[in-house]
């Protein structure tokens, strides 16, 4: 089975392969892969589609994860908990992986934080990561018009999240991308990357020592100057999180942040006693989650 | 963190080692090692335990969890979505591996269909496995004993389900112990080895070529001759699972063994269209297997 669909400006053609499908709940688990333009290498992403869209009696709104460092596509879809109650609110998920794999690119394997499931969701700048590491554009442009064209998922309905270097990920691109999207949320992210050692080594490497750069991709630097529309935020964080505690997450530079934007970065932010930055942590929260994102894409 | 209790008949100590501890829901999801006088070498189990039972205000009710062939301690607790359900009933669950591992037996990871990973839960009678392959007593005996000896667990509410392989092991372990389970419940199990290539091969290595030997590992055979007290079982099967279509799992046996059991065995047994053998179709249906058991562990 494969789809075509023009995945880019320059309308190339880009197939979706279909790796396997699984019925979950009232819908279909499915893997694709595809040739990606943006990264320049075979990407694979996961996509939960409920029967509404499996049908095509309607197009359902749709919910992006990205997940964290040496994280890939499987890691939500498989142990998250989400799918029972996105089964239930009929929205699709999709579950990208998180940097380009195998890629070629020298070095890429050579550390967890760098490289391959590290690509910190930027465009890179510098050699010699330039060439495929491009998971901002993958993920805002090329991904989400692939699937908008391939699936019964309306895209002016989409909603994104994710975990750490991914809820880092989730808040720079609805940050980045006003109206874009309904609502954003994350778990235990990493809110400043500027100023923490995750953040500040993958800046350099990907984008170059000069640091005026990095406010593109810094959560904390963009909620600062944010124009609107009013952006829904919610953010879990568990305060026996290891990461938290060692200043990678920083979430108080966000919620200052947000408050100085004129209440346009609508915050919630919550602190929850005894939890760590595992999956386990998002089980617990992610019917929470949920709840808010298909409050938001069904206004 | 240590606990030391009476682990077999011989009253010699067994020491728990705690591994790790995570707070999930609302009660902790911990992984635990001791070495195992029924395997003769180091095992692996993780146990989720609700507030009531941490803070030791109350003796919880526990359910016992068997995976299936390749699978060890973590699949359950981290792909099947069953902790909200738990956490919310304020039932223990208890996740053992699903053999030994590294246990010294000659050619025991050779083959992904015997030795590791794919115990059958029997009590091998056969060299080499004789030494260690005791899943049986391991489960039966062994960690029930460590697990009530150790934790604020009610082992007169003791309930047990399982998946494919561990489906066959929870349906015998019930079966063979009339009384000790409140209910039994299985995902796409194993349900006639005897008859099945997913079952004589391994029966043949552990237990040995006098198949009179094996019914006391069938549950088709067990159930022929149950004698009660009444036991609930829960079956679901997916129609589009690979293992079911190619014979391997024989659930109309089971129904029919059940039949003749004069109501004794209890069964309701469900087919699920379109469902495969996977943790998403496990996902899907463990809400009711948890409200099932809560039923009977509750009574």
């Amino acid at each position: 089975m494969a789809h075509t669909a023009a995945a880019n400006d320059t309308e190339m053609p880009t197939t979706l392969e279909l790796v396997s499908k699984t019925r979950c709940f009232k819908g279909e688990v499915r893997k694709y892969t595809h040739v990606s333009a943006a990264t320049n290498c075979k990407m694979t992403f996961n996509i939960f589609l409920p029967d509404a869209a499996l049908l095509r009696k309607e197009k359902v709104p749709v919910l992006y994860f990205l997940s964290g460092l040496t994280c890939n596509e499987d890691n939500m879809i498989t142990k998250a908990g989400s799918l029972p109650y996105l089964s239930e609110e009929g929205i699709a998920l999709v579950t990208p992986d998180t940097s380009p794999r195998a890629a070629g690119v020298a070095g890429e394997d050579d550390d967890w934080e760098l490289g391959t499931g590290a690509s910190f969701y930027v465009d890179a700048t510098q050699e010699p990561w330039c060439k495929s590491y491009n998971m901002y554009s993958y993920i805002q442009n090329e991904l989400q018009l692939l699937v908008s064209e391939s699936f019964a998922v309306d895209a002016t309905r989409t909603s994104i999240f994710g975990h750490s270097m991914g809820g880092h990920g989730a808040l720079v691109l609805a940050l980045r991308n006003p109206g874009h999207y309904k609502s954003v949320s994350a778990f235990a992210p990493i809110c400043h990357p500027s100023t923490s050692n995750w953040g500040r080594k993958q800046f350099t490497a990907y984008l170059g020592c000069n640091e005026s750069a990095w406010a593109a991709y810094d959560a904390t630097e963009l909620a600062k100057t944010y124009e609107g529309p009013e952006l829904p935020v919610l953010i879990d964080q568990g305060d026996a999180d290891q990461f938290y505690r060692s200043k990678q997450l920083q979430p108080s530079h966000f919620v200052i942040a947000a408050e100085s934007s004129r209440r346009l970065v609508v915050l919630d932010s919550r602190m929850q006693p005894g939890y760590d930055h595992s999956y386990f942590f998002i089980q617990t929260f992610i019917q929470d989650h949920i709840a808010f994102h298909a409050k938001h894409l069904k206004l």
